[in-house]
């Protein structure tokens, strides 16, 4: 036995016991004729006392220790003389009366405290010194926290984990796969998963009822910030359901999580729908932590002459409560942001009330009256700041998001410790795509669209809603899913408008409509980015950091060194041929 | 909502409720103006009863359904006029007064019947409908048992769950690597984990001191009878362990396993030593469900004139106790049993004692004594029969092995309900590859010797021990694993003995041995097949029917046709070319 106890574990009420500790060397300070030896374990940290006058060996050994060596202790617990009451041990010492020296380490490439001096690269690098970090440590706990709370949640209402298979068939639909190569079956590709969407829904009609899966999935996408090739999903299914249970089933795993996590009692999800939700925030994702609803002024701001609202599609505006303080200075640093070109707007027009009375960038187009009129629409009370972008519809609404967003984090008003969850319904089905020329399909092919909507898939399919919900948190999409088709019929149908040709259809998914054949239940699921909403609970919105062993922006793990080449044999076993290589 | 209850809710108390069910259409029998209809979902079967008299519209129309519908029925619960106490819901029916049929079906490929008329091939193609048969989805259902019991002791010891990556790097050591091009390094590949190994190993570096996952792992080996392209793994690791700390906690987990699973308390697992098990069992993973261990008779069968037991080896025999009365035809059958090529035994030689005195095959050459003192040390009583193999010995343990365990089948003394857990420990570090002329690790590199015979790695490398250990279940392995290196040096050692130069260890493994300069703790842990075990606990040894999507022995998904071809575009953008393709 290489401990009695962990380094977190020892109270006041073990003094006198005799007590073997093992963990990292965390801090040594010299007090004349006393060494403190701070040892640490993932449980806590213990104080280690070692006397020169009594103990002159171990004394003089503790001395010879450096930062990060494994050491394993046997001594006596004592109170301390001076207690530390911000540790949990901090009541506590103890003597040791023989010290073992397990590992050394080397002096290690940055520190491993709270705030460390390490770089990204480095961090990443040497990522299992990175990971004896606190902050770090916490995340991967929370993560497991979070992980068991839905098993047992799930496990409550009956839902199964069934494991699906990872080496799959290639689909052109959605994101890029990764392959991998057969080597039994010359020229044949396994494809790693997005999403075990098929056979989830092959579960149902196999008669599982609730399914559900913490699952590894795979896009190989370019790669934006925080985002992985690999990621974790929360995937569930349920059959004979109609989207209000799923709503009820997922928003209670959410208020679970809340509560169990973080200690937060959370009402009844608000609802809100897609067009809504755009018109409203200009966003399908609204952070709904903050106001500053979108104000459309078109109808009283139009038609007076001022330009840049006459010819604009549409003049939006968000109101910035307390902000008419705001200096010219600041006022052209907003516009600055929004005329960034990821943002795009062409500037940005503003009116604030203030002991002055009302002033807007474009007094001189209109009388007092049409000024207040505005003003009234908007709700721009005394100290309130409006900030107007006006042009082509979707584009300003986008960039209005944008900024309301970064009004949202500059005012403060994004607290990580405040959670506003909120479901988005009634997408549409149908996304038109530019660049192909055709329909895509908004959620994915096996969406079904609303019952009431049927009748305009030929004539108008772009109306269509879909029986698709998303579930938003502080601004970010945790959650998305829908009903499925159920019917061969409709299903092929879907096909037919997202440009399949039946052959093509029948090649890709032809076990999905055969299976339909042979009594397909109603279901529906949804599934949850893992990685996300642990760090969303955790009051992050990076990924990474909740992530044991993540990949850098270009795909790559700095620490094994992957990807990299393989041997020629290799190769040829895969009957594979490489085009050039990088090296 | 689809339905107030399920299949296999409804009870006596229940009667005279109106409830609606939904599910399959089980059964249809007509019974004159009576027209019965099970109805079946995940959690039961319900009869429900249509009568002509009362309600002629739904009598119709439940005689024109079909099995495998699915529908959905409203209607009152009344008691049975016959009860059947085979089934939970046999007390009651439901009479329906509306009968909704969601969804029609083809007639099924074959029977959805716990014994159903359907091949293996077809089974696999229509997966969805195979699973919906009692034997696999209650196979399932037990996966899932006993993954959320796995999970609940680990998490009551303080272990975490830890997800690693997936897209890894590749290693030339031990099985071969299924590997995926990247995109964005041409020329470049990821490897999918044989296992977690050397992640565990640095969550121990990192302080995480508890780990566990259930997760997937790879191997692209040709494909044996119930072997898996992508298996799953209970992994674990350990920090500040010993052996004993891993053999108690893990021995703890199964017998958790067997009490909350079988209902089964098992005492103390026994252990035996690998020599010792080769020496008994000729195997390593010996069933001891039964005895009939091995008994060496070289000292006492040899130097009599008898050629075949004086040019062998070994003469090692099995007591098959009440076997006397075999047949020649029988023992025949035995004899070639073990001449197949597979087994490979020259031939068989044997004794036997019954009403008559001692006969054996080989009386000529030996006097009464002679071959008394052979019957006494096999303990060769009334009615045995001592089966015996001569050659060298290696091989004829081998054969005795298999000639053991295919007499323990004919003999039912291999009952599937019956659980012998087995710890097999103190395994040879090396063994010595013939093909490619050096040692190869029997565990993996990073087993550590044990301290007593790591003076032996230079000189007599094939006699050290290593600190491994397996766990053995009814003549499985279902875990293994071992106490790591973690001190460099050692580390550097291990490899140079395996053949690897220090270059090639740094590029595989460096990330590895320059953790353990940053303070690596003594670790352990241990691995189960999980299917296997899973397996085993549903009393067979075949894992295809435990997972729920398997491949077939060409390592082909049969319902979703995987692996295939793909698009000349996406080999394209991976930067590959295929050579001589299967078309």
């Amino acid at each position: 036995m290489y401990r009695t106890h962990t380094c977190g574990e020892l109270r006041l009420h073990h003094q006198g016991q005799q007590v073997t500790l093992a963990g990292w060397v965390q801090r040594i300070r010299k007090l004349g004729a006393i060494t403190f030896v701070d040892v640490r374990d993932r449980f806590g940290i213990t104080q280690l006392a070692f006397y020169e006058d009594s103990d002159k060996e171990n004394f003089d050994k503790a001395n010879e220790l450096g930062r990060e060596y494994v050491i394993q202790v046997t001594g006596i617990v004592r109170e301390r003389d001076s207690k530390n009451p911000n540790l949990p041990t901090g009541d506590i010492e103890v003597v040791p009366h023989t010290l073992r020296i397990l590992n050394a380490s080397k002096t290690p490439p940055f520190t491993i405290e709270d705030e460390t001096d390490g770089g990204d690269e480095l961090r990443m690098k040497y990522r299992y010194l990175d990971l004896r970090r606190n902050p770090l440590k916490n995340n991967l706990m929370l993560r497991y926290r979070i992980g068991m709370e839905v098993r047992r949640y799930l496990d409550s209402l009956g839902f199964i984990d069934i494991e699906t298979p990872f080496l799959i068939k290639s689909t052109p639909e959605g994101a890029r796969d990764f392959v991998v190569p057969s080597r039994i079956h010359p020229g044949h590709f396994y494809a790693l998963p997005q999403s075990p969407q098929t056979f989830k829904q092959l579960l149902m009609v196999a008669g599982f009822d609730r399914y559900y899966q913490i699952v590894r999935c795979f896009r190989d996408e370019d790669l934006r910030a925080d985002r992985q090739p690999e990621f974790t999903q929360i995937d569930c299914e349920m059959a004979f359901v109609e989207q209000e249970d799923i709503l009820q089933t997922f928003e209670g795993l959410v208020r679970h999580l809340l509560k169990e996590i973080k200690g937060i009692e959370v009402g009844p999800f608000p609802r809100m729908s897609y067009a809504d939700a755009m018109r409203l925030y200009g966003c399908d994702k609204p952070d709904i932590r903050f106001g500053m609803q979108f104000v459309e002024l078109n109808d009283i701001a139009k038609g007076f002459g001022f330009k840049v609202f006459d010819e604009a599609e549409l003049v939006v505006a968000i109101n910035a409560q307390g902000c008419a303080h705001y200096s010219r200075k600041q006022i052209d640093e907003l516009m600055e942001y929004v005329r960034r070109p990821q943002i795009g707007a062409g500037g940005l027009a503003w009116m604030k009330r203030d002991e002055n009375g009302l002033k807007s960038s474009f007094d001189k187009f209109y009388t007092p009256s049409q000024l207040e009129a505005i003003a009234e629409k908007a709700k721009v009370t005394n100290g309130d700041l409006l900030l107007i972008l006006a042009g082509p519809e979707a584009k300003t609404r986008k960039a209005l998001h944008e900024l309301r967003m970064y009004m949202g984090e500059k005012l403060g008003l994004r607290k990580p410790d405040e959670f506003a969850p909120l479901w988005v319904l009634d997408f549409p089905l149908l996304e038109w795509d530019e660049e192909t020329g055709r329909w895509h399909a908004m959620h994915h092919p096996f969406t079904s669209p609303k019952p009431e909507d049927i009748h305009l898939l030929d004539s108008d399919p772009g109306s269509v809603r879909a029986n698709a919900y998303d579930m938003v948190l502080n601004g970010n999409e945790i959650g998305g899913g829908s009903i499925r088709i159920f019917d061969r019929q409709l299903q092929k149908k879907m096909f037919q408008l997202l440009g399949f040709s039946d052959e093509k259809a029948q090649e890709q998914f032809g076990f999905l409509m055969n299976a339909f054949e042979y009594g397909a239940p109603p279901h529906g699921g949804i599934a949850f980015g893992f990685d996300r909403l642990v760090a969303l609970l955790g009051g992050h919105e990076t990924i990474r950091e909740f992530i044991a062993f993540p990949k850098n922006n270009a795909g790559r793990d700095l620490m094994i060194d992957a990807p990299s080449p393989i041997d020629e044999e290799q190769l040829q076993e895969l009957h594979i041929s490489t085009i050039n290589p990088q090296v």
